[in-house]
């Protein structure tokens, strides 16, 4: 199979002909949904559903509305245009190159080290904020908008949102600041798609009735078809007449809108509607599918209007997908064991914030409903709601992407632990792979954000029976907060244990014997890195002692004592931060117990994680396995390539 | 002067008097607004003017709603109630000393380490709920009805909202998710008293329409005047009839209801109305003219019922308050640079939380009212909204207290972070002094939850020269984010500088010198307690030097290995959490520059700070000079008091 896309010089050819602004914004969005389909395959990963629901908006608005093609991305006189979720930025990125903004090689390395990330960030030309956790794109919008004002500045703000945004708060937050600030050089536009994550917002929260909300929170309303060009001109013509409070047009879409395949929901075995398109590239046998369609869709439109073929060149092959071999996704495990220990006692609830198939909860959904609360894209809600909960004596799992619970529902997540009940935090999308998402969603701080918690262990497991050993240890055994720190993809390799292995509180285990340096890590990303450094060094002569540390702020001082004895060179590897991680952690404890050494080192992010995929991320950042073994040993090593088995990337 | 309190005998009288439940209820809330007052005054402060505009309701749902004094606290079947502002406790331990839960030596202890805190914790018998930061209330009680339902329990649940709350997101959320979870056994009360802090509601960030916002949000909604008993009694009863909604009843009531002069705000001098009863206890002479008209209220009322004179018993005396002698304020310093900076600058802005007098930001307000955003009680919009005025060039300062700020918004901050902008955060009441409050309000996380953003610095000023040159610095030079950490009450003492002290980046300064110890700390609080403790010890021949250091996540080498040098004990004082404070930052400093040392100790707080006057708080964390001395010298120390010249209190 090949690639093939559009390029800019057929983009133009439509821009310049005598075609309406109507019918050049509807052949212009259908050739951007092509490229965007293109380069989320290609990327492996990314938001259809979303980039395609929106798309007739978006360009609409650059086409028709933006000064930006006149005055620039630069000027404080020019039109800003964001989306305030961020996940539809592929789709922006088509238009950006169709607009000459990002040249064809920018446009086919979504997802990578040297290209655009999977969410907006202002490295690429054109955007204009970062975004991709929810709901804060009212707020920045508002601030761009009080600037120009303040400062005498030209050009409008428009704020495209998801519909699963609105059930975040600070949405409302900034509805009714906005309205009360008098700021009425703002549009937010609605995507109403219908689904969030994988199935309906009716469903898992139910926003609805948007419109009653935005006019009881101040705002003009208008309600359209988001996919008709006539009706999204009028909204923004009629917007632009009010001028007394800011404008809300709610426009609603249909998710995938352009591919039939991508257009409709599929019944669960419940009945209940599920989308398969929110995230995830097509396989490739859909991408075919895919690419005929809009393909004879743009030639069938563009003849129509007598423009001739749109042509489609070749951009390069791509061999077709083989079925992946069989890993371990510890998340399983983790969902797997709730199951078994909800089969032992009643009082275990699991919440969930929109994301139970990636948090592996689908298990725990279908077999008890009764105590399953599916609370959608409300994580200080949820947080708050599982103190109550436990105020009750239930012991509630609390679980979400690791970057949103700890950081967003920080707060809520301290009211809770200061009432000394108990709530395991089940913290996903750990650590900096998948990389593929950006650094809204990698999460690299959240050991930290936690650990001035008095209450509050955090652990993060190597392997599926680690995995299940500590969640048995949260919910039976522990006596204060736990956070389970999860990597969300596949294990690049399976951690092996020892036999008849035990979790023993603040102790980890050795799992590679040696003497000429010491390295503490956690989590199969950064095990299988050192324990591929490892493998290098002892044929260097080098034997690396690699120790798995799951408990990362609880350390028992005989273990550490005894594992660091006759140790010289100490290393604290970190999916993290280099701030506020395990290495700390260790190195006070190495000090409060006089554990002597001659250097210590923590090896982890001091900036933000980069987008890519994960074996280049890891070299970015120097954390790969030969990076590791140049740190360990201050020496330069044989740069065969080490087998990087990385491929599946977390959806959000 | 003195205390006069009513015993909890009258209020039996009262209770089992043959009066009808609403006059009963109207005599009991009379008699529990006096013992609150009193409980304040004694206390040094407290919100008088919010637990006085829910007291009828309060007193309404005890007498005669809520199962709790038949079943007891502590039964699965109990009614709940809990007020999710928090401050109005005080006025809810006047009714749980009149109803026999906690003691008359408990009521006369607010804000006292052996007394309950200044806003509710679990360790109160009667209290439901830890609040204290705004906006969790529905979300826990959401939690707790919830539960009820899951495990089959009896009792219904009710929250008290403050009118300010509405303007958290959170709020929102759980509006939304308790409506689609179908979760009907909620009744939310929403004590409407017009004022947030100091401002009205309306002019801060206005909430209304309520009413609208309550139905589009799919509540019941019924609206009444929360100071009329008849009326609450009929919108609970009626209440009790929707089975098929969560229930909002907006209780319109007068902030400081009961006593005339707490009843009315004054204009400020731009004719704008400001509340100061808010928080903080009245004067000696207010305290007389309100004591006298309580008790003229309730004997009249009493007599005309029929029941005689209430007999005030007297309690102890107590010596009138002395006018303060001058103490320096940190922030006075940080609002009036911020003044002279905005006169050099036009592209200086500054943002608010409805902390505006608490911050000392009045001064920028009135004298650059075009460039001071008022943002209400939304801090994630504040911070997003920040983030959009940097992106177009503005120096946004973000101002509110630490302990909300960092972490409410945390994730908000780490977004602008990303896009490399600049944005100063002022964090108010950073430490565990004042600790009357409670511990949603002394913030010892915030260094810790800002750490492992890569381009922020935290700097932490000693006094208010170190303080002006901070905010010059961050406004002026600084090429990252900045977080001004500060103290927010009276420094216990004016930390001397050297002459011509120049404010150099990375490195403190040795306040004292001294060869047998080495400790770095910052800020007044803790600053002026190793200088005490520095006192004590150099007459016992022990020399100690202290370092100022500022810098709190930034630390020069060099600087570090002189200052160090010759030093074998090194300590870090933290007024914050042993974790994540500079302590761990140093210590790292230390073992990667090969600095050698015997002894390396990080003296800040393990637990969650506690609640009570300065010097008995410093002294229960062993953070007091004495404390001090010993935890240095490893030996006991000749306890003569050291002198804490703390007392006024920080409201919110």
């Amino acid at each position: 199979m090949q690639f093939d896309i559009i390029k800019k010089t057929e983009f133009d050819k439509v821009l310049n002909s005598n075609l309406s602004q109507k019918q050049k914004s509807e052949l212009f969005a259908a050739m951007c949904r092509y490229n965007c389909f293109v380069s989320v395959k290609k990327a492996g990963s990314g938001h259809l559903g979303s980039s395609f629901s929106a798309m007739d908006i978006v360009v609409y608005l650059y086409l028709n509305e933006l000064n930006i093609l006149e005055l620039g991305t630069e000027s404080p006189d020019r039109d800003i245009y964001f989306s305030s979720k961020g996940h539809d930025v592929p789709g922006l990125y088509a238009v950006f190159y169709a607009l000459g903004f990002i040249d064809e090689k920018q446009l086919m390395s979504l997802r990578r080290i040297d290209g655009p990330d999977g969410h907006p960030d202002l490295k690429t030309k054109g955007i204009e904020s970062n975004t991709g956790s929810l709901g804060m794109g009212i707020s920045k919008g508002k601030g761009f908008a009080w600037a120009k004002k303040y400062s005498g500045s030209e050009g409008r703000v428009f704020v495209l949102t998801g519909d699963g945004e609105f059930q975040e708060g600070q949405i409302y937050e900034s509805m009714q600041s906005t309205s009360h600030q008098k700021i009425t050089n703002i549009t937010v536009i609605v995507d109403r798609n219908k689904f969030q994550t994988d199935r309906l917002v009716d469903s898992i929260n139910n926003i609805e009735d948007l419109s009653a909300k935005g006019l009881a929170f101040g705002w003009n309303v208008q309600r359209i078809n988001g996919n008709n060009f006539d009706e999204i001109q009028n909204a923004i013509r009629s917007s632009k007449l009010i001028t007394d409070k800011p404008k809300l047009i709610i426009a609603d879409t249909v998710k995938g809108a352009g591919i039939s395949f991508l257009e409709s929901g599929n019944k669960d075995e419940h009945g209940e509607l599920l989308y398969k398109w929110h995230s995830g590239a097509p396989d490739d046998e859909h991408f075919e599918t895919g690419v005929n369609e809009l393909k004879s869709r743009i030639n069938k439109t563009s003849q129509s209007l007598g423009l001739g073929d749109i042509k489609f060149s070749f951009y390069e092959e791509f061999n077709k997908q083989s079925p992946l071999s069989y890993r371990e996704y510890i998340t399983d495990a983790f969902g797997d064991e709730l199951c078994n220990l909800a089969d032992e006692r009643s009082d275990l609830v699991v919440m969930d914030a929109d994301l139970s198939a990636d948090c592996k909860l689908r298990k725990f959904e279908f077999k008890y409903p009764e105590r399953f609360i599916e609370n959608g894209i409300a994580e200080q809600d949820m947080v708050s709601m599982a103190g109550g909960l436990a105020r009750c004596g239930l012991i509630p799992v609390v679980s979400s992407f690791a970057s949103f619970l700890t950081s967003r529902a920080n707060e809520q997540i301290y009211n809770n632990a200061c009432e000394h009940t108990k709530i395991i935090y089940a913290t996903h999308f750990a650590g900096m792979i998948p990389a593929g998402p950006g650094k809204s969603h990698q999460s690299v701080r959240d050991i930290s954000l936690l650990g001035a918690i008095p209450n509050m262990t955090v652990i993060q497991p190597c392997n599926s029976l680690e995995m299940r050993l500590a969640v048995r240890y949260a919910v039976n055994d522990a006596t204060e907060n736990v956070a389970l720190r999860m990597v969300i993809g596949p294990s690049p390799r399976k951690i092996e244990l020892p036999e008849n292995y035990s979790f023993k509180f603040g102790e980890g285990t050795v799992l590679t014997s040696g003497n000429d340096a010491l390295v503490f890590a956690y989590g199969p990303v950064i095990l299988h890195e050192i324990l591929s450094a490892q493998e290098i060094l002892s044929q260097n002569g080098f034997s690396l002692k690699v120790v798995n540390m799951p408990w990362l702020n609880k350390i028992e001082s005989n273990w550490l004592i005894e594992v660091c004895s006759g140790i010289n060179d100490i290393f604290v590897l970190e999916d993290h931060s280099n701030f506020g991680g395990l290495g700390d952690r260790i190195l006070y404890e190495l000090v409060r117990n006089g554990i002597k050494f001659d250097r210590f080192e923590k090896i982890g992010l001091d900036d933000y994680p980069a987008c890519g995929v994960p074996h280049e991320v890891l070299k970015y950042h120097r954390l790969d396995s030969h990076s590791l073994c140049e740190r360990i040993t201050s020496k330069t090593i044989d740069k065969t390539e080490s087998n990087h088995i990385y491929s599946v990337e977390a959806p959000q």
